[in-house]
């Protein structure tokens, strides 16, 4: 079987150098465990935080060498467990590997693998709008930003898993939901989706685009990026707005300090001075309820999915790359690792 | 009569030198106007916002030659108005002179000229504990911060105005009070106060005084600060602590940006990895609840006024000045313009 490890620790933005593939024996169930084979990998760009020399903390720090961590949809190959057959489609976080080896048992706080059922939705679906992008959206927007009818919803990152769902529950609440992506490609397609409006960070008019989408202001911003594009909306935000926080990709590369100048006694002058509240909130703590609640508005036709499919294990290092350097792609990036039995 | 005006912008912090004391001649109260006379003025270090070139907006930004701005408590020396009477004690914001003229049926948004009740406090609390100070001090802790019985609750500028009403709030919650405060004087001034623990930020083991102060980290930080000290508190906060932010002495005399490095990427890091609530908040929209509160408090001994205050408007460019560059005052700092009549 094949696994990508960590090569080296990367300098920015990862580059597929940083990364090896190597080959190894499949691994065996020992009692109680089920053997797993990945069908498909989410490139999740929250991973770049672990890949970092400098952070202290050895349990959240990767070690070169290492299988790369992340969200995995898997099917039970073998089981030596009561309760999962072979067959089975289960969500865990097995890493970039073809095969690997869970204990339900002995799980950590997520649980033990979560059985996806094929029925509702395609499988692929447990790591995008019905997984951990879909319970981040669904607690940003409802639980964190309280997003009102009438509301206007600024989502940075709108291309990406988070914000494709986020701006469509936005629509779902009767909200006015305004995206910000990279590219004239993906902006059409959130406004496909049914953003109402949208700016693209990459076109030198951004900030005209920007203003033009907003020209009442805006009542939420779920910032998923940081840096330079969450500057551009500060400027944008009514008096008392609330912003979720769910990610802030602009700085994954960086430790706690970036190159001056230093930025955040504005960012304090915007705090005070429009009474924002910010909240940093992580979509795996928010519990079930939200993925229900998406599932019913998919089935009814008003959550349309968003997910992108590259294929084979060793696509992954481009996969995750591509990501930081502002891909095309729209939804969910996933390498599917192996066709479903 | 007297009156400063501003001379400069400042250079970082504010010196004497920015100022200057001019004489001219007594103003005269038209109809429906009040001739006011100055018996207090607070010296607030939010002043510091408006005496900056970089501001675009003429609103807030105070042109040199321009009467300096600012809450005071006035006596009426002459009134053309129904509502008022000579004598009467009024709170305003009538800046820094000797008299003034106010016109009640024309004020801005903060009202006409309050009435102070003489005989509820001395008419001096009006600029702090029953005034704006105690209206932040109270919205930050019960309204903002909802501090709980058994909280930990940690208060930067702990000796200042707000700070050392807001931690005898805390008290009176049940909660735990730690206050970071400069020099040792001031820090054993607040543990009379009734705070918990005390830490040093002038201390050169200002970090090891604040472990010590928060040994199981603390639910909510009101901060009224920046810098250096927030960024030491972070390190101690709690998940899902709760930030009410009314103040940001540490950045005042910056722009939007101020010499790097970058923090604003580990103020982000922060906020995600503790999932932080951060919320910027004016006392001053906070309304009167919050001093009814207090001075039922007052009254029953459980919040000790603290205040400080020096003689002439002569000494008021001295006194905004120390506040930057780290006093020894306790509580509000108020200059005695005249005496009460």
């Amino acid at each position: 079987m094949k696994r990508v490890v960590l090569a080296s620790y990367p300098r920015g933005n990862p580059q597929p150098s940083d990364f090896r593939i190597e080959e190894v024996a499949v691994p065996e169930a020992g009692e109680g465990e089920l053997l797993l084979r990945t069908l498909y990998l989410a490139v999740d760009p929250l991973i770049r935080f672990s890949l970092d020399e400098r952070l202290l903390s050895g349990a959240s720090r990767m070690e070169p060498g290492a299988v790369m961590v992340g969200p995995t949809v898997c099917q039970v190959a073998a089981s030596r467990h009561p309760d999962y057959a072979p067959g089975d489609v289960v969500e865990g976080r097995s890493g970039w590997q073809e095969y690997s080896v869970a204990a339900p048992d002995r799980s950590d706080y997520r649980g033990p693998p979560r059985k996806v059922d094929a029925a509702l939705a395609p499988v692929s679906t447990a790591l995008g709008a019905l997984g951990g992008p879909g319970q981040t959206a669904y607690e940003g927007i409802v639980n964190v930003g309280r997003v009102k009818a009438g509301e206007t919803v600024v989502i940075s990152a709108a291309g990406g898993a988070v914000g494709s769902i986020a701006g469509q529950i936005v629509k779902v609440l009767g909200g006015r939901a305004v995206g910000i992506a990279g590219g004239a490609a993906k902006c059409a397609a959130l406004l496909d989706l049914g953003f109402d409006a949208v700016a693209d960070y990459r076109a030198p008019d951004f900030a005209d685009q920007l203003g033009a989408a907003l020209p009442a202001g805006a009542e939420v911003y779920l910032d998923n990026v940081g840096g330079d594009v969450t500057l551009a909306v500060l400027a944008h935000l009514k008096r008392g707005a609330r912003m979720p926080m769910c990610g802030f990709i602009a700085y994954y590369g960086m430790g706690m300090e970036g190159p001056g100048p230093d930025r955040l006694p504005g960012f304090y002058r915007q705090i005070m001075a429009k009474a924002l509240e910010i909240r940093g909130f992580a979509g795996i703590f928010a519990g079930q309820k939200g993925l229900a609640a998406i599932a019913g508005w998919m089935k009814e036709g008003r959550i349309r999915l968003a997910e992108s499919v590259v294929d084979g294990l060793e696509a992954a290092p481009g996969a995750f790359s591509s990501v930081f350097s502002g891909h095309d792609h729209l939804g969910k990036l996933l390498v599917r690792v192996a066709p479903e039995a």
